[in-house]
């Protein structure tokens, strides 16, 4: 382990324990000054991001990725709004719970407390760095960032905004610390830096992901993929079930709520692949289907094996044939990424059975996957969705980045 | 990974889709015939348990170690009879909560359901096998346990007496797996099982513990050691705390919950010193102080820093005095495991902010750290205590084992 990172750590953990005691009127004002201070230094911020985007041309880096890296002013106006909108939000740190009184007279209950120290490995995009401090700081927790390489000059310059800010109202500017030295040496060892990181918080693409979930010894909150079903019920409405197709495929492409596969009980499939064609058709998406969608029509190209695993992130979409809902459940358990699916249908006991057999953090009935989101449930914030089963499942919002402890209140109790 | 320990994972995954459409019904039948045939079965299992026993004896190994892996009638009567306690609790599984309708009419809530897949490594007490398998089974999850090689021809005959239950109630007997083959290689293989495995539970000595967050690519819950504190605070009830002290660490020696550290402020270390010596030492209780209390006793045994991180599960406490509640806060958090730690005070302000500032799974004001116990909770079971802060955090009941999904109903809304 080198004498950096966990220096870094150390220093973290020390300073969590003053960051957990600030009020919330306290972190409020932090978050706001903050916001001021990158306004005020967004030319500064800007020419750092010039560096990043110009040594991101020289390596040939494909236009879509410098997109993620480019800031502007509107952008950076965002990011500030961001934090500003997080310290209208309720801070939940202090509140207590389902205090009880046991027969000896014991008091005993829950305290909602930070976690501690919050380490965020991510990629290029440069705004994750503003809205990651926000969310860990209105929480109570210190936060190691470690981005990208490739944004490093950026996020130093959105680091020093923030250090300005939060210095301007007294407030320890260590409760963010940056990760500079980016070799792949330095993140691995922060992965194992569990003596001082509560937890890790992957967010990028799913190479990122598996390479932390594979070689972290600190607790993984995983936000990952979606491969996100609708099932077509026997029972459906069907001008319904074209309708949230449409949406959840076409809405957005890139996302990770975006529908990426089609599952069709038989017999409805003649009725509705007209329809489902035509409003898919029409937003240029190409379906690829298993033989028995095939011989209904030449539009479709033939899915294979993989494709029912695919997350495109594009336009397209998967279509399958099913002869009953437990085969629709059994096809989608075992291919899905437990993020989102749908069953359409007006059939009390088949939606009721989806519900409860459908493993996802999300599950729905006659409705667009495309709603699994912090805001739209909301949380009025969002981290990421996690789709592993510890801890947070779903949309996170600043409880995710939140614990519990155990309060007792005694009068000499002994046992 | 070899292809037996990948198996089972498979298995233990598709079978984990049965187990969670159990009713409570079902689930609370095959844990009763589950403990008949434990009972009817007890013969062969101690004839199994001899041989290990024997096996030990010939290794070498200590009394107390062969006490921890022996059998007795009574012992299997009391497994049986926590079967039956299990299956007397509520199932939380299939409950929804926190249904709220938002402004586009979808209602949102959550509803609780099985991890999934369980793995549990543990040491050489065979009851946790039984013990183990009962609260996963409850909780509609599958279970593969690896238990130690010293007690592997008592695990193998619980298992056979749990499958012939489960087998004449006609529930799936998969849903416990036993890892027979109990190799290192094929336990490290387990820790590296996250796309079957949803949750690790270690259950161990430290060594066991820090293997397996070390190496486990699965989540682990972790359940640690305790080094717990009591700090008298200057506003303390002197009597109250003599009683707390001497509970606290006499009643039991050797559990997580038991008292290893004293923290004294230095007002009312005169006044107390006398009268904790005199309840520990009647006890035979050793105890190592700082400069501060040597200088008023000479019974007392010089800590070395060393001390200070102890949890000694042994006749031993360390006693360090302090100027200030902060100073003895900043102690506590500093050499506390995260287990239990409590103040002796009459004062408001001081209970309040240890409560606050004491990072800890459970922290007490007036009272003995003793009662950190799922039982003496109100949960009705235990399946250890957790010292993390991710998922659960304190003794663990059966809501451990759960998760929550999203469930939506909707009535065709799309965004």
């Amino acid at each position: 382990m080198s004498n950096y990172i966990e220096s870094l750590g150390k220093k973290a953990k020390a300073i969590s324990r003053e960051v957990a005691k600030l009020t919330m009127d306290e972190k409020n004002a932090g978050l706001v000054a903050v916001a001021e201070e990158l306004c005020k230094q967004s030319q500064t911020i800007l020419k750092e991001n010039a560096k990043d985007i110009q040594a991101a041309k020289d390596k040939g880096i494909s236009e879509a990725l410098i997109d993620r890296l480019r800031l502007s002013e509107a952008r950076i106006v965002d990011m500030a709004e961001g934090l500003r909108q997080i310290s209208a939000l309720n801070d939940p740190i202090g509140d207590m719970r389902d205090i009880v009184q046991r027969p000896n007279g014991l008091k005993i209950g829950k305290m909602q407390v930070p976690l501690g120290v919050i380490g965020i490995i991510y990629e290029s995009r440069p705004n994750v760095t503003a809205d990651a401090f926000g969310l860990c700081f209105k929480t109570g927790n210190a936060v190691i960032l470690r981005g990208g390489s490739d944004a490093l000059n950026s996020n130093k310059a959105i680091v020093q905004a923030i250090w300005a800010g939060l210095c301007q109202v007294a407030l320890p500017q260590d409760a963010l610390l940056l990760v500079d030295d980016v070799s792949r040496e330095i993140a691995t060892e922060m992965m194992r830096l569990h003596k001082y990181i509560d937890v890790l918080i992957p967010r990028g693409g799913a190479g990122l992901i598996e390479n932390v979930v594979e070689n972290s010894t600190v607790p993984v909150i995983e936000t990952g993929t979606g491969n996100c079903h609708i099932y077509v019920d026997e029972f459906a409405d069907l001008d319904m079930a074209v309708q949230i197709i449409e949406n959840a495929k076409t809405q957005r492409l890139g996302v990770c709520n975006t529908a990426e596969s089609l599952v069709i009980h038989r017999k409805i499939l003649k009725e509705i692949l007209p329809k489902v064609e035509q409003a898919l058709f029409s937003h240029g998406i190409e379906i690829r289907g298993d033989a028995s969608v095939l011989a209904l029509s030449n539009q479709i190209k033939a899915a294979t094996e993989e494709d029912w695993g695919m997350e495109y992130l594009d336009g397209i979409i998967s279509m399958r044939v099913v002869d009953s809902l437990d085969e629709a459940i059994a096809h989608i358990n075992q291919y899905n990424t437990g993020h989102s699916d749908a069953i359409i249908t007006e059939n009390y006991h088949n939606g009721m059975k989806f519900h409860r057999e459908i493993d996802a953090a999300a599950v729905y009935i006659n409705a667009s996957t495309r709603f699994t989101d912090g805001f739209v449930f909301g949380f009025g914030a969002e981290i990421g969705i996690s789709t592993q089963k510890l801890h947070a499942r779903g949309p996170m919002g600043l409880d995710a980045l939140t614990t519990t402890k155990y309060v007792i209140f005694g009068d000499g109790q002994i046992r």
